[in-house]
C-alpha cells in the first residue's frame, strides 16, 4: 500500500536489506513488528516491497517517535535476532521529508 | 543492491508507485532512466524492490542535483509517459538523510 500525502515536514525510515538464509521464524515476527509499529505513537504509515532485496519505508511524526520505536524493547529484542539470523545485510537510514508529490490517475 | 554507508548528510528521493495494467515499453524506458540517472552529477546511489507496491529510492549529494534530474528533457519525458500510461498512482518523497547505520553479517 502507497501511503498518501502527509504533511510536511515529517520523517522516514528507509530499512533495505539482504535477508540471509535462515527464514525460520521470520514472517511471523516481521507481521508482529508491523502490529506493533503501527500501534506507537506519532507513526504515520508504511511501505515495503521485496524482491532481490527488501525495501521499507515507514513514515513518523517526530525523531523523538523514531526512538521510542528503536528502544521498544520487543522491538529490540527481534532487532538483535534478526542480526543474528535473518538478515546478511541491512541498511538504515532516518530521514527528514522535506516535499512530497503525488499523481494519481 | 544495498546502497553502503555514505557520508550524512545527503539526500534521498522516495518514489513509491502502483502500477497500471499498460506495461507497454516500461520495462525499457525503466533501465534507460536508471542507466542515465547513473550518469548525472551528485548520484550516490539506488535501491528498488517490487512486489505489490514498486518502491525505489535514490540517493543524491544534494538537493541541486535532485533538482537537475527532474529537469533532464529525457527524465521529464519518460515521467510523462508515465502518467500517461503506466502509473496508477505514485507519491515522491523529497529527503534529507540525516544518520544512517549499516549491518552487515
Amino acid at each position: 500500500m502507497i501511503v498518501d500525502n502527509l504533511e510536511t515536514p515529517y520523517y522516514a525510515v528507509i530499512f533495505t536489506k539482504i535477508s540471509s538464509e535462515n527464514t525460520d521464524g521470520y514472517r511471523e515476527a516481521a507481521q508482529r513488528m508491523e502490529i506493533l509499529a503501527k500501534q506507537q505513537k506519532g507513526f504515520l504509515g508504511m511501505e515495503s516491497a521485496r524482491s532481490e532485496i527488501g525495501v521499507t519505508v515507514s513514515y513518523w511524526q517526530t525523531l523523538a517517535a523514531i526512538s521510542a520505536w528503536k528502544n521498544n524493547m520487543e522491538h529490540a529484542a527481534v532487532r538483535e535476532l534478526g542480526r543474528e539470523k535473518w538478515y546478511k545485510k541491512y541498511q538504515l537510514r532516518i530521514c527528514k521529508v522535506e516535499r512530497a508529490y503525488g499523481f494519481e490517475n
